[in-house]
């Protein structure tokens, strides 16, 4: 059969209007003739929501992408081509406790690298194996491209207990950062050309290049002279101390601020949670808000209020990848991937993010060598608390899930670790059921 | 000239007795002919005190041990088998505001891998790093044997910047822990082996055994079920979470409980600051209190009060190391060394504490493979802080400082970094002068 | 000044009229102002022949580009975009006796990987170093695109020995193979795309793909069921052994036939030495008949018959290398790099011959992780040799040289070794002033 | 039950005597209780002559070790403590096809690292391995030590492919190389210390001590000056190029003159075949008239005429490893274990002959960094032998070993190769049921 099928797990996401977009405006070259929403029954409603807006979306475009929705996974995975993974176990009230049983101890929540990031892992990472399983049975060459965070875990986990290889984690980070710097440089993005390399939501960008030619230190002295503009509109822009980013001489990403400058975000973040909720509070309010628009029968684009919502442009890259894959663009692009000796001082076989030529074969790492040698520290305890988790969440087992949260960097001692595990285990037992004979 | 040469640097030291009494007891073996005792001006009382103590020790024993008090360090050097170094630029008063002044923006100072570390090793290394030059020039065959903190840091220094391989670093931590754990099993200290495995103040026992029997979860459940009994004096026993040391598997040192109870060590150091002053001001006291006792003209052996001082058995152990190499006894100690492939993801030509064989011709370290994973991502924070603080200290550059001080697990954010730094480098000027150009 | 300043050195080459067409079939991507032809008095006739092929040519083409012949290296190097390097130190006499010098004592000679390779190496590196030296000072930041075998040796020595970063090694093997795969596949080059790995003149396919599909198993049975059809002209199409590559299951380079079917190659050599000359007296002719082509006033295109030269589409990779790094246009291509951790088992700091992205920042090297356990011996062992060499060529030293040609995999003893080797060294040694003071 | 267990495998081997009385001479510090004596149906009369030789050699010196001797190996294993390997499937005949199938293609068979090696290792792996699943059952905690050649291709099969820890292999080659230096030096052995690093048979001594003062260069220079006496009785004393080693710098061992003296040593196998007889076949003289004495109802000590055969010293030395392992005794000692990074460019994972300290836990890897660069490829080249073999024996892979054989180094070509394999497949059917499906 023709054209391109795809299956997007989580379809009934805010998000989904900005995929449906990016694969109208590439139809041309990116044929897709059968695009799956697939969601549990919790989230049905969202999905009849947003699925219907896709398909006035495609029909107003006058595109013959067949819209498709379904709770029924295995049915929509047969024969797919490229698997999208943008799932939220427990929905966003789960989020709301990642985020609030830490701050409750006097701890960042950081639903991605902190405390909260190790129970989205442990909920998530369970599915995510689920969902490799069926696609080993159902769509074995199909590629697994995964934006639910946390994304650097989450791919860790498939890398070392599925034997796929066809994944790539993905974010939004990195082209926020090169947006960023475009803007702060007064340059267009395309001339822009930065060496990513770390992991997820811990990449730095060790070398920054305008039409070829390297202005990292100028850029350096621009971040700290000013308000960076490197940010994400759900991290805050607090600044960085100026002499700080001189003497790091790299770029760090927007979330390094919560290892860089851990008081000052808990500062905030307590601040904030008291007045607006935290930021999972507010995203569940946005997202209202959305659903509120794409319910009117009116509306066939995606609306212009989504891009306030943090992962903006995530849509937009993922079909940009996906569009380099089908096409063998060999463009390169940041991704999370298998590292395969690209980043000297992490294993081979673990997950990077990290520049990589993306061809028809998948995304092939670019060597960078080492790391400098201050950020090795920082990027190898992430490592090990990816890597400790995986385990945990695979296994369901109470101590590695304790060990994963003491060596977290933004907790604080071993006993605030076991009492924020104690309580969020009980909070999410309903998503753990792998930790059941614990915490019964 | 028959006999061995060994030069002490910083001998007016209140562990020098221990060291004279360690060379007294195996002076069959170990025929030391001449005993040199090196200080600064401001440190001649004491040295005249301690060698005053220390001609009585020999004399007593009947020893022709030639004890020699010096000012002229390149006097000593001449011809000297070994040179151990136990200063402290500064003297204790510098201690006290490694301690005092980050604990009043609410960091903890510890002086060897935290913030108070930092500038120890800035005070230190310089000076280090010519006795390596003077060692070169007058006695380039001698040992150069360092227990002045940061010991890890400093070796990392002479490693990196010296062509001197004949150094060792060395710390009575792990015979503190061996000690520690043949107490908690109730069997005599030699019939215990550990693995250790780490940096220097944060080692770990990788795996200990009894008699060649592997008993790790023994001492483990031990560990878990009691206070911990494996600890220094100068570390209060706060005990672990029991769950985290099952999770982690392997035997912490006590200075990990800086890392992983920071909160908790936090507010103790506060309160105890408050009650007793810094741990510098306690020991100082007690220095006050040996120096009294050891001015008695009738006294003529190391007082019993000298083994409550934290540094116990550091002198006793340093002998033996000495004891080891002069006769190529090839025993096995933990000592601080270049890596050269020992643990698998710190560079070879880094230093690390590790288990070595001590032979004629040095030690030579037990390869262990790599780390558990849990435990990769703190020690190598802590080894690329050593390495920039190591850069740092010789190159007086203040970008490099702070990069250190903010990648210090201990520092929760580059703003606190940069005013503990800033009022540092302003408090230690006079011991800094390689930053001269900075804090002027 | 707009356009690109390219300099060829060794321009009196015979493939000088290949790159000069190169160039003129790019002008409009490539603006080519002016291309210096450098050569040594000894090559002045042959650069002024080339040369004045090359005005007609670019007249003929109707291009602007400003040809210049110049025996002043200096002079040329001036602000060069890009520098290549073509060279012969000592003509192809030279190289007449790197072949025959070793097949007396029964040993291949092979001018790059082989002990003639060795001599190629001690003659060449001092030159190129010497360019290299130029560069700083007259041209910092052009690229220096090396074509002269031992390309690996060479590229390896500038790494190593100078503080040049832009360089690159080339080499026309991977083409030729990739263009063999396609015919043998019957499909079109650009379908095709090969994993290149391995070091120059050792480097493997180890994966294929046809449109993005893996299709290494069925190009090693085709390898296995006819005539290979990957060879370069100047290796005999021998065949190889079909189950030995069933079994090695990557794709080897023509080169590779001198180190897994040496015994053949040997008995042919010695056969055609006998009979045609060695190849460089075949080659000679060949040169000569084309000089004699080049000489025409009528000529002002590349003749066809320079496609039969053993370089075929060297001078054409060239061009289009440059025209890659001129335009960003992030192809991939291979070269010889800093490894960089692209394979694992060979040091960061050395040079492989890898796929690379082609950036206007330079070529970035694909990471491929670790060579099949069953060729890592081989590479590893050309690999010494090029280490060992090039540190010999650089010291002048009787021993490192020794040392190079006893481990190469092509000579069968110490003794032969060392007979080679002085034999060589009194033959070259005009072109060998480093070692001077050992072979008077 | 005090005392030790000990179980022979291959007990009827004609080196047994020299077990014996390694155990009576240490009986009082290593009391073994029980030496059973394993043989195969076809050993049974050389087991029964040793046997009782055996018992008379006990009876004699008046220590109640008992001995046992058996055909049931299940039986034997049970409880040991310590089981040694001196197998040879196919006894002495199939070592002499080893030998002299290979030399009618012009190649040197040895039995060790050579086609003769592969073709023991095809036979031998598969037992061995049935051992050691017999121990998992019988006797867990049992030691492996295993004198069997291809000792290090055994030991990486052990590592590679069971479960087994407690294995170390076993050779005389560095103690050959130790008594050969301190005859050269004219010092006693027991102030010799050689660093020694590499693979079985492939070991290099890369630097000596005397009395914990490097003398390498003192010893390379003895080397280089007169014929070495650093041999094995099994290896001619060629004599090495006094250039070379000066070259080499560092100590080869006298396997290492197939490798880097093929031709000269090729030579002198087929004179001397054609003359005594290969080596397999002058061994079998020797054993010949061994038995004929030990047949002697007379004889109760070892006569001094084994002192004669290649493995002169190996049981006594072994009797020191288990010596060392029972009493925690320290010392260093070169076997064959796990890397575990002792070398670096070894994977942690294979086996290296390297430097150990000897406890109670087993050996414990000194750790060398990187083996010179010179070497580094000939290392490689035999490793990669030894992991492609031990695979192919495993899995009775006909490629595989195809594979193997090409790349040994001795191998001229692969068309030779697949020629000696195919021919050796036949001749050794019998003991190669795992290739069966091939080979028919």
């Amino acid at each position: 059969m023709s054209g391109i099928k795809i299956v997007t797990i989580g379809g009934g996401s805010s998000y989904t209007p900005e995929l449906v977009e990016g694969f109208i405006k590439r139809y041309d070259e990116l044929p897709v003739r059968e695009l799956w929403l697939v969601d549990v029954p919790a989230g049905e409603k969202k999905l009849q929501t947003v699925g219907a807006l896709a398909k006035r979306m495609v029909e107003k475009a006058g595109v013959p992408i067949d819209i498709r929705l379904t709770l029924d996974r295995r049915e929509a995975l047969k024969a797919a081509d490229f698997v999208t993974t943008q799932i939220r176990v427990g929905q966003l009230d789960a989020r709301i406790l990642d985020e609030k049983i830490p701050l409750k101890y006097g701890v960042i929540g950081q639903e991605t690298n902190g405390p909260g990031g190790l129970f989205k892992g442990l909920r998530t990472i369970p599915v995510i194996l689920e969902i490799c399983r069926d696609m080993e049975e159902l769509c074995p060459d199909a590629w697994l491209i995964n934006f639910t965070n946390p994304a650097g875990m989450v791919t860790e986990a498939v890398l070392r207990y599925t034997n796929r290889r066809k994944v790539i984690g993905f974010c939004n980070v990195p082209i926020g950062m090169k947006m960023g710097v475009a803007s702060i440089l007064g340059v267009d993005q395309a001339r822009v050309h930065i060496t990513f390399a770390g992991l997820n939501h811990m990449v730095y960008g060790t070398d920054v290049y305008v039409d070829g030619e390297n202005v990292t230190d100028q850029v350096i002295e621009k971040l700290c002279s000013e308000q960076s503009g490197i940010t994400m509109q759900n991290i805050l822009d607090l600044g960085w101390e100026k002499d700080f980013i001189k003497a790091l001489g790299i770029l760090p990403c927007p979330y390094h601020r919560y290892y860089y400058q851990t008081k000052t975000m808990l500062e905030h973040e307590l601040e904030a949670a008291e007045k607006d909720g935290t930021r999972a509070e507010v995203v569940k309010k946005v997202e209202a808000e959305l659903f509120k628009l794409y319910e009117d029968p009116e509306l066939a684009i995606k609306p212009p209020q989504l891009e306030k919502r943090g992962g903006a442009y995530y849509s937009e890259a993922a079909c940009n990848l996906i569009h380099s894959i089908y096409n063998d663009r060999r463009d390169i692009q940041p991704v999370n991937v298998r590292n395969n000796g690209a980043i000297a001082s992490i294993p081979d076989d673990s997950a990077v993010e990290v520049n990589c030529v993306i061809t028809k074969e998948g995304p092939i790492p670019l060597a960078v060598g080492d790391l400098p040698v201050a950020v090795r520290g920082l990027v190898q305890q992430i490592k090990s608390f990816e890597r400790v988790a995986a385990e945990a969440a695979v296994k369901g087992d109470y101590h590695l899930a304790l060990l994963a949260m003491t060596i977290n960097p933004l907790v604080p001692s071993d006993g605030v670790a076991k009492q924020i595990l104690d309580e969020m285990l009980e909070a999410h037992k309903d998503y753990l059921p792998q930790f059941a004979k614990v915490t019964t």
